[in-house]
């Protein structure tokens, strides 16, 4: 019998403890979920209570947490990744593995030789993106060296996206399924990538304007702007003397166009607060960031706006922005608040996901290479749709992966101790047929040469 | 007989330790100076020694600052801001004085009832920027009330600059004289203020693209941006109702529309590493910021820059990058270093003080009231020039108010206690005056009707 801890049952939860509980009575596995509510968790788990229970569990119950990593075998958080290290601190006393679906941070890479030592295995990335972009990634690339071909070109996008049905008359084609204040902080700081050699920097108020438009087979077009850091891919890939790489998030066209503007604006900005009163409107928010107008002068906002952006007053980034109510009467809400604030809460009544939507994961990894003197361009992109409101493409593309994961790790299939990502075949491989064979979960390749 | 401990005695010290030398035979004072390197100051306090002594301090030597604090009456602090809080808590311990040429922390700010219980003042803001500022400033509105006039706009600048003498063949007319660093990452975040009634919001793209010009008297023009937080400044000035406030720096015209393309390039963020080596050259660095040249198209640097900024190649704009030094091949000399630090690092060798320069101090307030059914707008304005590279305008107008207010406290002519910042007028008129009579720092007042 293998016991498994679950810590943090929200959402995107939903998936991996349905894939849990499959396999439980299969494998012999006993399941805790731990979570501040676990109420919610009865009518899922009612139906399999000879092997799965939930119990309240709070990060801050020290005393808590050590008594129920000591009584499993494997830990899997999926709490907030600011919390991890706490639990690995936790699993490493106890001598148990731990899983995640959140990037490898710093201080978690520390504890990578004490891990080791202790014979136990902190198994990080393992959900989409970070998770089943490595897997799928690493899949080609061993299949391109295989051949022979010498790599020139990575580039790699994912986006979480609404299901062409569910799109709605939203001009933006984008809702909210993912943390909204992400969303609205994205990409600040400068980008860095690499293009023919050559190192590529792209300053914030410059990144949505950059972008690059990609196919995606069955599903239309997307843009896709460069991520913070492209360049620390280079190494769990094994590509550090590659010439071109660039890992980017995927929107709708027109939708960063239409951000770039509110970038220029000013309402991504979260370093200071304003001073407002809630009860300020937006027109009136709009109106204290547009230059002043000549005394006498008279012209509607959106018109200043328009010529402020250099935008063209019918051009579809002024209608994504009026459709926000950038210009409305409606209050901002917010007193004394951030401008990332107050967009957030602006973006979150309208980009609020309706009853029967579904979402949409979307991934495209783009390889050139050089295989007998000729250039190959390949694609594998890959397409998962929500299948309802609990059961989202989110959820299952995060949490599938992950339970894949550390079932291969209860059945002593993964052998490697200390940090480990899953860019070894031995770990993916079977991921990725599991997915496919059970799930529908399927990369489709396409390659050309010239 | 009164005993001054001055923590911290850098080159922003020199005038506020000549002014406490002055007066301590005169006042009987002992004064103590702690200094990490105390040896500098052996030629100063040298035929001082009957009633100052220099010793050495850092801040992490705790018994240190209890048995320095304990032996005092008074301690001036001319450590970094951040490390006022350690020592006011000394002083509230000992119960002694403190007084600062530094803003009013938050963390200051909650010392301020444990500080009147205990019967002590923390003397804040008594410096220049703040200090003189609000000195000056409470003067004339001072005088403006007593007239009747009812107050309608009041704007002031401030900056640090270089005197005429002194400027060079430097297109920027500008050399640090302050912290490097907080020049480079001025204005980030969104600068706020008010313009008649309405709140105004400046993101910080636009920061150095929206100036105004102002003219001092046998100086000429200064063009001066928006600093961070104007509306903070009304409740210690006691203009919670102006319709019309803002504060500012002040650079040379032309300045701000170069240092404006700085940022749209992205150089001036600190936020992430760029990954670079050390042996980059700058040209590199440009190359890397710039969009992508078409195969085959060929074109110097410095007019893809200019067709990038939307400016004219032989713009002053591109002729003051040019200066820097932007597309030269000279390495940024530091590897793995974020934008800010590169530019810094150029700035720093650029802008260094030569032998016999002089720096300069400029400010300018300006007020609009009503007085009898007309509308009068005056202005004050101060400008010091430095003495030499001891006293520097900066020092002398940094450390002598600071001094004098010092002087007032252990006089017992300053009985408030708490947290107090030099805004009443038993404190600032007889600084003011001594400043004009002794120091020859004065304002130059000037007024119109219409």
């Amino acid at each position: 019998m293998a016991r498994i801890l679950l810590l943090g049952a929200g959402r995107s939860a939903s998936s991996l403890i349905q894939y849990l509980l499959r396999y439980a009575p299969v494998e012999n596995w006993q399941l805790t979920v731990g979570d501040v509510n676990p109420a919610h968790l009865a009518p899922v788990l009612a139906a399999h209570s000879e092997f799965a229970r939930a119990v309240p569990f709070s990060i801050e119950e020290e005393d808590r947490l050590e008594e129920l990593v000591a009584a499993a075998d494997v830990v899997i958080s999926m709490l907030p990744a600011l919390l991890h290290l706490t639990v690995a601190h936790a699993c490493l006393r106890h001598r148990r593995h731990l899983a995640t679906a959140s990037y490898v941070s710093d201080d978690i890479r520390a504890l990578g030789p004490e891990a080791e030592a202790a014979g136990i295995t902190l198994l990080m990335e393992c959900g989409l993106d970070p998770g089943l972009d490595h897997m799928s990634a690493m899949a080609v690339l061993r299949h391109i060296r295989a051949r022979g071909g010498q790599l020139t070109s990575f580039k790699s996008y994912c986006g979480g996206l609404m299901a062409p049905d569910s799109e709605g008359n939203n001009p933006w084609r984008y809702k909210f399924t993912w943390n909204p204040r992400n969303v609205v902080l994205a990409g600040q700081g400068t980008a860095k990538y690499l293009e023919h050699g050559h190192p590529r920097y792209i300053p914030y108020q410059q990144l949505f304007r950059r972008t690059e438009l990609l196919d995606v087979p069955g599903f239309g077009q997307f843009e896709g702007y460069a991520n913070r850091d492209s360049l620390s891919y280079r190494a769990p890939y094994g590509l550090d003397a590659i010439p071109t790489i660039l890992r980017g998030t995927l929107r709708r066209p027109g939708y960063c166009a239409a951000w770039a503007a509110l970038v220029h604006l000013g309402l991504t900005d979260d370093s200071g607060r304003l001073g407002n009163p809630a009860t300020m409107t937006w027109a009136e928010l709009l109106e204290s960031y547009l230059p002043v107008l000549r005394p006498g002068l008279q012209l509607p906002l959106s018109t200043r706006l328009a010529q402020y952006l250099n935008l063209a007053p019918e051009s579809e980034e002024i209608s994504r922005l009026q459709w926000l109510g950038l210009w409305s009467d409606e209050v901002v809400g917010l007193a004394d608040a951030t401008p990332a604030q107050l967009l957030e809460r602006l973006l979150t009544r309208k980009w609020q996901l309706q009853e029967g939507d579904h979402d949409m994961i979307v991934m495209q990894h783009l390889f050139e290479f050089e295989l007998n003197g000729k250039t190959h361009r390949s694609t594998s992109s890959l397409v998962v749709l929500g299948d309802d409101a609990t059961h989202t493409a989110m959820a299952k593309t995060v949490g599938l992966p992950l339970g894949m994961a550390v079932r291969r790790l209860l059945r002593g299939e993964l052998t490697q101790r200390g940090v480990v990502i899953p860019t070894s075949p031995d770990l993916y491989e079977p991921i990725l047929a599991e997915l496919r064979a059970d799930y529908g979960i399927d990369f489709v390749e396409q390659e050309t040469t010239r």
